[in-house]
């Protein structure tokens, strides 16, 4: 009993998750948890291919706000959490070898190479804290979606812009535009509110979620861009290996959420 | 006359100063030309350290914005100014070898290589007519200065941030704080205000601007991050090559100012 009353202290705190992590005591969802703290989405790739995935990400900010990048071979992010170890620390990995996705992995330790490099990246679940205190509710109705917009290549690296979605009332979506326009680090504002034909996005095939049949009365569908967007990229790109978070299990920082909202 | 008076007109929009560049009509400063527009700074380095330069620009943001990367070997700027050329389109270049500067130019057509990439970065030029609708005055009192901060390194750039300063009333040095945090892009809000030597500003050695013997009264310093920072770092990393704009003469854009402020 007393154990498990410290587990659950320790997910409320950025250090607590992150040994839960490493320790194989916590492998599900990042999301709820550390509640405040910045949450990032990973890309691991080979240096050699580091220089165009950057100038992707610059080219393609809204989507790939990237927040940190290791020195080459270093698995340590210095700023967002010293100490931290991004071979363990986070709940699940998702490996793409040459354009394929392999089974998800709980520790990256066996794969890391000297010529790795680690990109951290700005994360919408960051903003979650801020629209639950605004009134607009983070647990549910929420899908990854493919669009049909095009991204901006760079070298190899291309391929469609992906959203998270959400509906909400009216009123949340207006709440929720203002709040989350003080995070372009983690997204920043929508991109699209309405019609999901408009930018192509199919709703029969999330990425994440349950495929959706009809869009429920009364809400409107509103659309962020997605760090699920390099994953696709570098699937794109077929790179011999890449590693990412799993979707929805990201890699919990040091930093206070507030602290990357403008004022 | 009539020339001159097209010559005139001509500098009020982006491609008129840009023409005028590249005829060899205009080699003086972009302050005060094409107005509203967004001005750049220029770095172009050697496709083997890009990738180490836009790190270095990650790292440091507030400092080195970067707004546009050409593709290796492309000196026209795709996204914001279509068409214009890189090479030609600047009043006046500064060419470094080896971390010595040697003689600005007028034109880098003879230099240019198939490996060069380019790079555009906010330039705080582009919030000037912000600031003048505000009733900030930005025509004078105002300094480049190296201070004791250092920047986060990559790789081999390395090197401490240089500021902008201007001498404001108090009631302008507020009023300019709120207009330029709406310039994320551009350096964004002042990083000091009040006492030079807090952030080891060496006032009697400007990179830009007189010697300044004594404070005036009734007036605050105000401190911004400075487009010349890569520079200095480009500098202290002894590339064998790196070409920037001369400072005050920007690379001016098609993209409206107004367009990159925050609401």
């Amino acid at each position: 009993m007393t154990s498990h009353t410290i587990a659950t202290d320790d997910l409320r705190l950025p250090n607590g998750v992150r040994l839960a992590c490493r320790e194989g005591r916590h492998t599900g969802t990042t999301r709820g948890l550390a509640i405040g703290f910045v949450q990032c989405n990973l890309v691991v790739i080979r240096r050699k291919h580091a220089y165009e995935f950057l100038l992707y990400c610059q080219r393609n900010s809204r989507a790939c706000p990237v927040l940190e990048v290791t020195d080459t071979g270093d698995p340590e992010p210095k700023r967002m959490a010293p100490g931290a170890d991004l071979r363990t620390d986070l709940p699940r990995y998702a490996i793409y070898r040459s354009g394929q996705r392999m089974p998800d992995r709980t520790s990256i330790l066996e794969l890391w190479q000297d010529d790795f490099v680690a990109f951290l990246i700005g994360s919408g679940i960051s903003f979650d804290q801020a629209l639950e205190r605004a009134g607009v509710c983070t647990t549910r109705d929420r899908w990854v979606l493919r669009t049909s917009l095009p991204t901006i290549p760079a070298g190899r690296f291309h391929g469609p812009l992906v959203v998270t979605m959400r509906w909400l009332s009216p009123d949340q979506a207006i709440t929720a535009t203002q709040v989350t326009s003080r995070f372009p680090s983690n997204h920043g504002a929508p991109l699209h509110i309405g019609d999901p034909g408009l930018i192509g996005a199919d709703l029969s095939d999330p990425y994440f979620g349950p495929p959706i049949k009809t869009v429920p009365p009364s809400v409107v569908p509103v659309f962020w861009a997605c760090g699920v967007t390099p994953q696709e990229a570098a699937l794109a790109a077929e790179v011999d290996i890449m590693i990412a978070h799993s979707p929805g299990h990201g890699f919990v920082t040091d930093v206070d959420a507030a602290s990357l909202a403008l004022p």
